[in-house]
């Protein structure tokens, strides 16, 4: 995808770009490090995909674009501090290369930096941006609160799973999207369809993502397969398992959660997820939210040819190592 | 001051006003809970107070008075957790009541807030005041920043200190009063000399609360006197003392600075600060910048009958506790 490598390396020079001042170094080092760690930039892309989609000159949506990027990366610090990892994208951490402290702080500082970049775009569009984006920025919020609450909860339902990850991640996708169309000057219709395309679109990933974290080709997958079920983490794949599953398979299930055995854990709780149907409803579910993402991008009042860009994404994002 | 006690009145009303979502739980109690601590609610006040100043009326500033109002308490809340402290005006802190980890979060879902209530501004006034907000912000934490960094140096200057009580306290004064200067569309200039009347009085309080922490009387002190100089902290004080002693003296300080009998410390601080000077120094520094507030405030263009209420507030301020 030619055209995608383009958006990258535009993205890619714009975040080089961005620029903190020296002192204090321990609240500016720590975010000049954590921007340069990489990552696929998949949000900014939306932004300016956005914006091209509705006739925008890419150039327009960059500061738009930007401050999805710093408000994704100012999550990612806090969260980093949250789940206490040490590592990120393979490299330490900011609460763990500094200290808790800094990163806390740092990331306040690369939030409001977010607002910065966002009042960059021309004023006539700032509230619409700002409504957006606030918005947003709660539910993400939201969504990390839920999933931290989840860890000590076993009622769990599929519902409330669904709704955690489309706060977490999903809503940030379409918002990039539609920040890219409001600075594109679409209209609010244009503008809902295309947010409901990148939501649904980011909760049809994420179902991938859990189906993938146990099923996916070892020789493929970027980490380890069977992680989520190793960690016992409530995933869709697990939530509806326990929905499928008859007492004795719930027995099984239980049992296998406590299994010492790592290997033989992941390999028969794959074997029964397969054998009561969890897989394929798990694929049953992402399908369904995939095709509410094409019917939603297909409402946007505009050619098919400029909604090809945005398929071929979507497309590239739903086949990964699978 | 009957007219504060009026704004105080509103002040309050506005913040029991703010709503928060029910759910999730984990994120919106630490909020309740904590916007209603009380406080002087000060930075609100000085919002209304310099619409006022233009003419404005006042319920045209409430959401920006809020949005300052929300953002001082996401600082405290975030603050707390660096400073491990567990208790803010008498009750529990977030981190200390919940955990840590909700104590992030709900601060940043609150930081969020803040600009959702200038966003309920109006429209035209919108991008003056997203970059006086964005800019304090950013100070805010460079502020806090400095203060950690000063824990662990020993070469600490005063233009250094100056600079990071500026940073951390006193431009949220002059950003408070600047939009509510905006909110009464007041011109540039005029924003700016308003701007710099709450700088340089919010450095001037912080001076004297330097001052008053050690030369207070306890009986009207609302907390313990002497209480930074049992922790070796760096104050103003601290700073001019060293600048002034002479060898013998200096040697004196250090000796004091480890007086396990804190009783005997603070006394004998007291006194050698009062003999070389210190004490001297520091008010004539403190009002060096009460006279630099006024002069500011006198450049504003308006009657000196507008300017008498601010007046006022700046005498109160000042002359508390001593």
């Amino acid at each position: 995808m030619q055209q995608l490598e383009a958006y990258s390396i535009l993205v890619e020079k714009a975040v080089n770009g961005l620029e903190f001042p020296v002192q204090p170094a321990n609240l500016y080092d720590p975010l000049r490090y954590f921007m340069t760690l990489g990552g696929k930039r998949m949000r900014p892309i939306l932004t300016l995909m956005g914006s091209e989609l509705f006739g925008g000159k890419i150039e327009q949506a960059v500061p738009a674009a930007m401050a999805v990027e710093v408000f994704h990366n100012f999550t990612l610090i806090h969260d980093d501090i949250m789940d206490e990892a040490p590592l990120r994208r393979g490299k330490q951490t900011v609460h763990t290369k500094w200290d808790r402290n800094i990163a806390i702080l740092s990331g306040d500082v690369l939030f409001v930096k977010a607002y910065q970049l966002l009042a960059e775009q021309d004023k006539s569009q700032l509230y619409d941006l700002l409504e957006q984006f606030n918005k947003t920025a709660i539910e993400v919020c939201e969504g990390q609160q839920m999933d931290m609450d989840f860890e000590t909860r076993s009622d769990v339902q599929e519902s409330e799973y669904i709704e955690m990850i489309r706060l977490k991640t999903s809503v940030l996708l379409g918002c990039a999207l539609e920040l890219g169309a409001i600075a594109a000057n679409a209209d609010l219709k244009d503008r809902k369809h295309l947010y409901d395309f990148g939501q649904y679109l980011g909760i049809a990933f994420q179902i991938q993502d859990d189906i993938l974290d146990l099923y996916a080709d070892p020789d493929k997958f970027g980490k380890q397969v069977g992680g989520d079920v190793i960690s016992n983490k409530k995933t869709l794949l697990n939530l509806k398992a326990y929905a499928l599953a008859d007492e004795t398979e719930k027995e099984i299930l239980r049992q296998l959660s406590t299994e010492a055995d790592l290997v033989l854990k992941v390999e028969q709780t794959r074997q029964i997820y397969t054998l009561i149907g969890a897989r394929e409803a798990c694929e049953k579910a992402m399908k369904e939210y995939y095709s509410k993402a094409m019917n939603a991008l297909n409402a946007v009042n505009v050619s098919d040819t400029a909604r090809k860009p945005l398929i071929a994404l979507a497309d590239l994002l739903m086949i990964r190592n699978s």
